[in-house]
């Protein structure tokens, strides 16, 4: 089959537009947007017009040997939505101040700490229980479950003027914790899947993986903590003399923003050239330029091919859904799974809190259990790198959306009314606070 | 063979990274960074090692048939390059307004218009001279002389601070003209060309791709006059009201941004589908949200998107240069091919100019006939729609790539020489002017 531009334009005409629109759709009824654009991809390989789904129509997809292959443009829409996670990750990187990090404070700490360990533990053993020890993919949903979108609690939290309540501190403080340790389960997780193959679980071969995950996230910390700013500093010292001598001077017009793309592309390489997932590396690059990325305007940037981009990740996100799965028994499982997340993330979270503070009270507790339980994009994101290595079963990675999805709208209404009960239907923060 | 986002990966990180470096090295001694971008998309597919040039072994091509083919991951590559220019000519769109288009004045519409089609005319003669009566090729070759880049051309008059002057002033107001214009006869050549392929000259089915074309520019120039501002307004007014009558309304967050990247994939579809080309569309898009691209920052994000994307698709210009057909006959085709497009716009522009200001001094001629002269990307694009469409031979496309490469490296030092001949060393201009 011929490449044809029109037909790839179409394709994603088609797919960008109708993503944006069921999108917009969500945020109008409150919902957040990423919903309606999975939404769009459950559709378009569901809705089958002649024994073709539409997205087989738009070359996705191929029915013509009677299953279903991947069409002639797959490729190319996949690497565009593997980019647009892939900017998401790095997008959420530039805000992970390496000094924040290292000052959250022990209750910050203990809630991210808690809050990784009890719904890892609960998917996992769930899993091994009713899947008879398929011990990876109980891995893979247990780090599923793991790590927080901190981006929906964060929106409830700016729109209601409360940034600076001592539990507002305290959620942004352990989402970004829980980001690091999200990405070094995964890491290890992962690790552990590939020695699957090999037949009996390759300890020695885990061991250097994570420690390679460790190592890479470490030496990425200490780089942004010691050697950035040095760099940064010696070409600012050196163009300032520069003009000093010749006020005519100009500097090499050095793109920051084209460095810290290279940088983006080139660490997610090297990520999932050692085993990792490619979103470990971009994540870590955003992590590098965090510090100066307000001054080089790069979330604003990155935002824009986010914009882009994004969309595409989330409706290949649906495209993966397999509603034919679904009977009475997968939906059990979802309720349960959703279940625990929700119950593992309130109780370790809340018990974080609770040890972190001994003089907490049960509203500031409950504040901060619930705003940690939305998982939104890194569970699905886990769901489909185990997807893709074969490890986790369609059924499964259903599961694993739905459980994203329910959490991420059920939370922020539920946010909502403890901290008006907190602090009160106008919202004021008590000098006590 | 299997999809490997790694490779993938890699593939982008080393073609982005080293068309950045030789981008800025090229800015670094004076010369537009493009050529840089070029140079290494020529190097990466004639560098040989072990029988595979080094696109080949980051999956662009394939060499195990013995003959060069698509490699894996070209048609991954090509839809990058393919979405840059797309986005490049969106740009270039937003940046004309069609009421300054409306209000050029005579003189910068005889410039544009003599600019036009000396040019054309003498690229086609030469071409249909030299290759006895190839008609196709020869009007290929005159629509890839037409178009002039006035990016250039802008970036001297900023750094020597005469955008007052009045040589400038026309010379950009002829460069939005000649953009459109640019857009029709490649338009036209193309319905021409594809009737090629029916053996004889089928002059309704031009009649009616041109008729098309022109429809389109025109209705897209009319609605970006008439109907954009008005739904702009109401919609605006609508907000207002809303916000009147409950103080805590939020307008429905509608992304302008994001509605913009759907026109632009919409309408170069559009162009694509009905036989014009794809950029024809993205241009025609930036038109229609030209007035309100600044109060929305879309130059901004679309620049930023461009950062990404743009390198691919010079490095894919260069990439199509064939070294091998470069002999001593095509040096001199492509010696007199410069001499022609340098003559070309600089007697049409400045035979322009003469006529639309009969009291005009030759400096100013000098000025105008020169600024005119850079052909930067779209004399390549075109080009390139030739080549892809089998009807410009592989020599003639290296040939335009080395005219409109050097054209643009030429002008700028000369332009800089006659503003100094004419405003003085300090270049100030005088009420007079």
């Amino acid at each position: 089959m011929e490449y044809k531009l029109a037909e790839v334009l179409l394709m994603l005409v088609v797919i960008f537009a109708s993503a944006k629109l069921a999108g917009m759709a969500c945020k109008k009824i409150g919902i957040p947007s990423l919903v309606g654009e999975i939404l769009v991809g459950v559709l378009l390989a569901s809705i089958m017009i002649n024994g073709q789904s539409i997205a087989g129509y738009l070359g996705l997809y191929d029915y013509s040997s009677g299953t279903r292959e991947h069409g002639h443009y797959f490729e190319v829409f996949e690497t565009l939505a593997e980019l647009g996670v892939i900017f998401l990750l790095f997008s959420v990187g530039l805000e992970t101040k390496v000094k924040d990090l290292l000052s959250v404070g022990k209750s910050a700490m203990l809630v991210a700490s808690l809050g990784v360990v009890v719904p890892f533990v609960l998917g996992y053993a769930y899993i091994s229980f009713i899947y008879g020890g398929d011990m990876y993919e109980a891995l893979f949903l247990g780090a599923a479950m793991v790590a927080t979108s901190v981006g929906i609690t964060a929106r409830v939290i700016k729109d209601m003027k409360l940034t600076d309540a001592k539990e507002s501190r305290i959620i942004i403080g352990a989402a970004v914790i829980d980001d690091v340790l999200g990405m070094i389960v995964l890491a290890i997780v992962m690790a552990m899947a590939k020695s699957k193959d090999s037949g009996s679980m390759d300890v020695g071969s885990i061991l250097l993986t994570t420690a390679m995950a460790i190592a890479l996230v470490l030496g990425v910390m200490l780089i942004a903590l010691k050697v950035v700013p040095k760099i940064h500093d010696y070409f600012e010292e050196r163009a300032r003399q520069k003009l000093a001598q010749d006020p005519k001077y100009v500097p090499m017009e050095f793109s920051i923003f084209a460095l810290s793309i290279a940088l983006c592309l080139g660490i997610a390489w090297l990520a999932e050239f050692i085993g990792l997932a490619a979103i470990i590396g971009s994540f870590l690059a955003g992590m590098l330029f965090a510090d100066y990325a307000e001054d080089y305007k790069l979330e604003e940037k990155v935002d824009a091919i986010n914009t882009f981009l994004v969309s595409f990740f989330f409706v290949y996100v649906g495209l993966m859904v397999d509603l034919s799965g679904i009977n009475g028994e997968l939906i059990l499982v979802t309720v349960v799974v959703i279940v625990l997340a929700i119950i593992g993330k309130y109780v370790g979270c809340g018990l974080g809190a609770k040890i972190g503070d001994r003089s907490i009270d049960m509203n500031s507790i409950n504040i901060i259990g619930v705003g940690m339980v939305p998982r939104g994009e890194v569970g699905i994101i886990v769901a489909m790198i185990g997807l893709n290595m074969g490890i986790v079963k369609p059924e499964l990675y259903t599961v694993v959306v739905l459980m994203s999805v329910l959490t991420t709208i059920i939370a922020p209404p539920i946010l909502s009314v403890l901290f008006k009960k907190k602090y009160g239907e106008s919202c004021k923060i008590q000098p006590s606070d």
